[in-house]
C-alpha cells in the first residue's frame, strides 16, 4: 500500500484537487458534508486502482484523474447511502453524516456525488470508460439490495456471500482498475486483465474487512468492531462458524442473528466461536486465494515499478490480521 | 396533453417496451419495487418531452427513445428518494413504495434507477446528451438540498423560491427536450430555444402544482391535498398570502407553518387565506407567463403538429384549476 501510493503521489495530489473543486456547490451543505467524509481520508483506494492501471498499461495523460475523481464521488456516495440504509453510527472513525445532517441530507448529497461523477466522466470524453463505470454503478445497487433481503439468512450460502460482495465491493475496484486501463487506450486482453486484478483484489479485501470486524480492533477498522454482528450481518466467518456449530451454538445464532436478541457478552462469545472454529482463518484464507489470482491477473504487464506496488497492494489487503 | 400523447403513441409504445426491460434485474425487489411506481403511470410528461423535442427538430431514428426511457428513470429515481426524504404517504394516488418496501430498499432502487438511466444514455452514443442529463441530475439534486434547508422559511424570497422549483423540476423539463433535440443533431440555436421550451414550462408547470394542493380534490392530485400545507412547504401561493397578510394572520402563518403546530382546521383556514388575499391567482398567474414564454420559445420551429401538440400542452400545464 504504501510503496503504491508513494508511487502515484503526484497523481494523487491531482486526483485530491479534482475531488476538492467539484465536489463545490453553492448550496453550502453539499460541499460541508462531503468534505464531513472526504476529508476524513479514508485510503483513496479506489482512485489508487485508476490510475495505477492507466500508469501500468502506459497512460501518459491527465484523463485518468479525472476517472480517478469520478470513482471515488461514486464510492462516497454509496457509503452515505449505505450508512443510511445500515443505520451505521461510524465511518472513518467519524460520527456518519446522517447522524450530524440527517438522512434525507445524506441521500440528496451522495445523490448529487453520483450525478457529479457522471459530469467529470463525460469530460474525459471516453464512452468506454462512462460504460464501464454506469455498469459498476448498477450492479453495486443490486448488491446492495440484495445483502439487504437476505444478510440476516443464517442459511445464505457461501456462493451468495460472494455474489453480494462481487457486486458491493469487488465491482467497483474492478470498474476502477479497468477504467484507468481503457483511458490508456489499451488492448482488450490488457484491460481485461486489469478487470481481473481489481475484481480479485476486491474480494480479498471484502473478505479481510469481514475477518476484521471478528479479529481487530476498532482502531484499526474506522468503525466498531462487532458492527457486523451487531447488525446481524451474515458475513462469511459467521456462515462458515455457523456451519461447524454442533446444536448448542446452533441455538445461540439463531437467538443473537436470527432474532437479534443480543446481550453485552454475545460478541466475545461470537468471536471465540468464529475463531475457536477455524471460521476466522479459513475466511482469511479465502482472502489470500483472491490476492493471488490478482497478481496473477498481472503476468501480462513489464515487470515495473507500477506492477510491483500493485502485487504488494494486494499482499497489503490480506496483511491487515492485527 | 391528450393531443401530444396521441401524436407520440407509437414512439411512447417503444419507450414504454423499455422502460420494462431495463427495469429487469436478477435481484427480484428490484422490479418490483419499480414496478410500482412505475406501472401506477403518472403522465410520462418527460419522456414526452423527450420524443416530442426530438420529432420537431427532424429527428427519424429510435435513439430519442432510450433518451425517453432514461429521462423517466432519473426521474423515477428522483420520486423515490423524494419520497423518503418527505416522508410523503402517497405518490400516484398508491402507497408510497418506502412504507411498503422500507426507506433503505427506495434508496437503493433509486440508485439502481439511477444507474441505469446512465447505462441506456451510453447505448445512444452521444456525449452530448450525457453531459445535459447529467448535469440535469446534479442540478436537482442542489434543488432538492435547498428545498430542505429553505423549506420551512416563512421569508423566503419569490427569487429563492423559484431557483428552488427551477433546479428540482424545471431542469428535468429542460433537459428532457434538450436532450431529444440534440439526439436529432440539430443546431445550437435549436436546441437551446427546445431546452428554453422545457425551462419555462416546468416552471408554469410546477407552479400550477403547488397552486393545486391549496386548490384541487386529491383524485385530481394523485396525493393528498395539503400536502405542502402539513409537510410546512413554504409554496408560492403560501409566501404571497403571508406577505399580504395582517397581524392576526401572521400568528396563524407562524403557528401551523413556522412551528408546524397544525389543528384539524387549519388547512381550511389557510386555504381560505390564501385563495381570499388572490395569493392563489397570482401564482396561476405567474404560471400562465411562464407558460407562454413557453410557447414563445417554439416560433424557431415550423407550425407543424408537434410544435402544436406542444404549444397545447403548454396551455394544459396551466388549465388545471379545477
Amino acid at each position: 500500500m504504501d510503496r503504491l501510493v508513494r508511487l502515484a503521489a503526484a497523481d494523487m495530489g491531482g486526483v485530491d484537487r479534482l475531488i476538492t473543486e467539484r465536489m463545490q456547490s453553492d448550496v453550502p451543505v453539499i460541499p460541508a458534508l462531503a468534505e464531513h467524509l472526504i476529508a476524513a481520508g479514508g485510503k483513496r483506494l479506489r482512485p489508487l486502482l485508476t490510475v495505477a492501471a492507466a500508469r501500468l498499461a502506459g497512460s501518459d495523460n491527465d484523463a485518468c484523474l479525472k476517472l480517478a475523481a469520478s470513482v471515488e464521488f461514486i464510492h462516497t456516495a454509496t457509503l452515505l447511502h449505505d450508512d443510511v440504509v445500515d443505520g451505521s453510527q461510524l465511518r472513518r472513525g467519524k460520527v456518519a453524516a446522517h447522524l450530524i445532517w440527517g438522512a434525507a441530507q445524506s441521500v440528496l448529497v451522495g445523490d448529487f456525488l453520483f450525478a457529479r461523477a457522471f459530469e467529470l466522466m463525460v469530460e474525459t470524453d471516453s464512452m468506454k470508460a462512462l460504460a464501464i463505470l454506469a455498469r459498476a454503478s448498477r450492479v453495486i445497487a443490486e448488491g446492495e439490495v440484495l445483502q439487504l433481503t437476505r444478510s440476516h439468512d443464517l442459511n445464505l450460502s457461501q456462493a451468495i456471500y460472494l455474489d453480494i460482495i462481487a457486486a458491493k465491493t469487488a465491482e467497483l475496484f474492478a470498474a476502477a482498475s479497468e477504467a484507468g486501463a481503457v483511458s490508456a487506450g489499451v488492448d482488450p486482453a490488457r484491460s481485461e486483465a486489469l478487470r481481473a486484478y481489481g475484481l480479485n483484489l476486491g474480494l480479498a479485501f471484502q473478505l479481510a474487512d469481514d475477518a476484521l470486524d471478528y479479529g481487530g480492533a476498532t482502531e484499526t477498522l474506522g468503525k466498531n468492531a462487532g458492527d457486523d454482528f451487531r447488525e446481524g450481518k451474515a458475513t462469511l466467518p459467521l456462515l462458515l462458524a455457523i456451519a461447524r456449530s454442533g446444536p448448542r451454538e446452533a441455538e445461540f445464532w439463531e437467538r443473537a442473528i436470527g432474532r437479534r436478541e443480543q446481550t453485552e457478552a454475545d460478541f466475545r462469545r461470537a468471536r471465540e466461536l468464529i475463531i475457536g472454529s477455524g471460521a476466522l482463518d479459513a475466511t482469511l484464507d479465502l482472502a489470500s486465494d483472491y490476492a493471488d489470482k490478482a497478481k496473477a491477473a498481472l503476468a501480462l504487464f513489464p515487470a515495473n515499478d507500477w506492477r510491483e506496488a500493485l502485487e504488494s497492494l494486494a499482499d497489503f489487503a490480506v496483511s491487515r490480521r492485527a
